[in-house]
């Protein structure tokens, strides 16, 4: 346990990403305050992950004034003040997104543009972001670093993270002290949302004789399980740097979508067949292929044990563990 | 003259540069509607610089749904298509956006948001829009590239004109055919709204014997006059490259305040003292000094003929004419 409990308010605090950080948080003797909209976040999670006892949350649209200006209060309220403010409320929806970008404007953009002028308004000088390889655009095989520009996001969800990243590099040149802008690879692990394993199982749920793939299966992409996420999140953020802009990832080149079919298959429905479909891309903004430059982050002096493939077999039964509690 | 004569919407046209690119647009024989909200932008500048005769002008709100919609249903009224957006709107003054980050988000960020749902709606594939220097943020001396990374924006308004051009690229994989995004240098000319040559002009109306600059004059930035600008902006739109991003500027090292001082003094108030104050930030968010990269601009074929000093001598001559109209 660290020497000096901290009062954090993490927003996004019901979603995947948001429960398992909350949860490291308080493990660390610190005092959560969660704000959520609960539109992909659940009370299940908070009380499944965190503890069936804890009643710091509140229920608040994070993209308004009013929104934010009540999180603030009840955190206030009980603990008289706010430390650091933990950003992670997001449209992580990213096909949503593009069938609408008023989506991402409100649930990405503006959830950070309220919470940083929140911040503002109380004197909160501490802020922490996730941010996306989403930022990033289509570089092809180029390795992806931080200072790669200019930087051509192909959705709306990848636009409205970079146009959050600028605001609150704004605001650190301004009111806060420092500011952690992380940018996520993809993260595996429970309670998942969405995802490739996720939708691998909730297939084979349906016909397990056979496992359909979106694709010829040669998307590879590299994964970071959610606590060691979590664990580099802490690590940077106590460092306390100006603004740091940081790649959070595994330094290996990623893992096949052939390959997490046949992890999947194997622990969930060893019988079935996998057959695959044409072409790499999913959906429109989904960038086929990345490898992660995370040299930033080791130099930093964090690296994650798992690698990609660990990283999503982990993830898978976990997964299945909690998908098959939920049907029995 | 060219060939095909196109259909442009010109957003902000009643600004600054706006009425400059309209009217370049309209002597190339194109059929030009301008929106504006003429917050900054006066209907005098669209009388005196383009024509007292020119009615396609709608006073709206472009940060709005219903303001852009209005916009593209006035202009299909008129010319039954539209060819191309040319976005120029935006809070142009820099410290408002500082005082209220609410200001850049609805002028600067949420017209470029709505106009591309407007061009998304009406099969418009061609979208130009005035980016700033702004959004590199604060890199010393190091000359401003176009690929530079990570970019970190010191100002609100900064911030917003890079989620403008994050959103812009997401749509240009989405729906348009080409985007062009100009970060602009510094911009000198008429009609003036703001900037240190119409500042020091107010000041020396004000006490003629004597000029006070603000900070001690040792800022140094690259200045293109205004023609020029518009010049290059219809130079590399042609072009019809997919996404650029391109820097337009001098190759030059710019000019200190301390001679832009000397430069209005020896045109305006010859016996004038100049006195200077201290330090060189001029305001939060202002980039003191800054060298601009312009060889991306060259590679693509253009070269401006004035150098800063020029650009500058220019305005001054330009501002104090129509200044001096103004007061008679």
């Amino acid at each position: 346990m660290q020497k000096h409990k901290k009062v954090c308010l993490v927003a996004g605090g019901a979603g995947f990403i948001g429960v398992n950080l909350a949860k490291a948080l308080i493990k660390q003797g610190n005092d959560v305050v969660i704000g959520d909209n609960f539109s992909l976040g659940s009370k299940n999670n908070i009380q499944d992950y965190i503890s069936e006892d804890f009643s710091n949350f509140l229920d608040v649209d994070l993209s308004s004034f009013d929104g934010v200006e009540q999180l603030f209060e009840f955190c206030l309220a009980k603990f008289q003040r706010v430390d650091e403010v933990w950003h992670l409320a997001a449209n992580s929806d990213i096909p949503a997104g593009v069938n609408d970008p008023n989506v991402d404007l409100k649930d990405t953009f503006l959830t950070t543009f309220e919470l940083l002028k929140g911040c503002q308004r109380n004197s909160v000088k501490q802020f922490n972001f996730a941010s996306s390889s989403a930022v990033y655009g289509d570089w092809g095989l180029e390795p992806l670093r931080e200072d790669l520009g200019p930087l051509k996001p192909i959705s709306n969800y990848g636009a409205m993270k970079l146009a959050s990243e600028a605001q609150i590099c704004a605001a650190s040149d301004s009111f806060l002290d420092s500011a952690c802008i992380f940018r996520f690879p993809n993260v595996v692990g429970s309670p998942a949302t969405h995802g490739v394993i996720l939708d691998f199982i909730r297939k084979l749920s349906e016909t397990p004789s056979c496992l359909h793939v979106l694709g010829d299966g040669s998307q590879k992409k590299s994964y970071l399980h959610v606590s060691e996420l979590v664990e580099a999140m802490i690590f940077v953020s106590a460092k306390k740097n100006v603004t740091e802009i940081v790649n959070i990832g595994c330094d290996d080149n990623g893992i096949l979508v052939s390959e997490i079919a046949k992890i999947v298959v194997g622990l969930f429905a060893p019988d079935a067949e996998i057959k695959f479909g044409q072409g790499q891309k999913g959906w429109i903004g989904d960038v086929p292929k990345f490898s992660y430059d995370v040299s930033r982050l080791e130099s930093l002096g964090w690296k994650p044990k798992n690698n990609s493939y660990q990283a999503v077999y982990l993830a898978a039964q976990e997964i299945i563990a909690s998908y098959e509690d939920l049907i029995n």
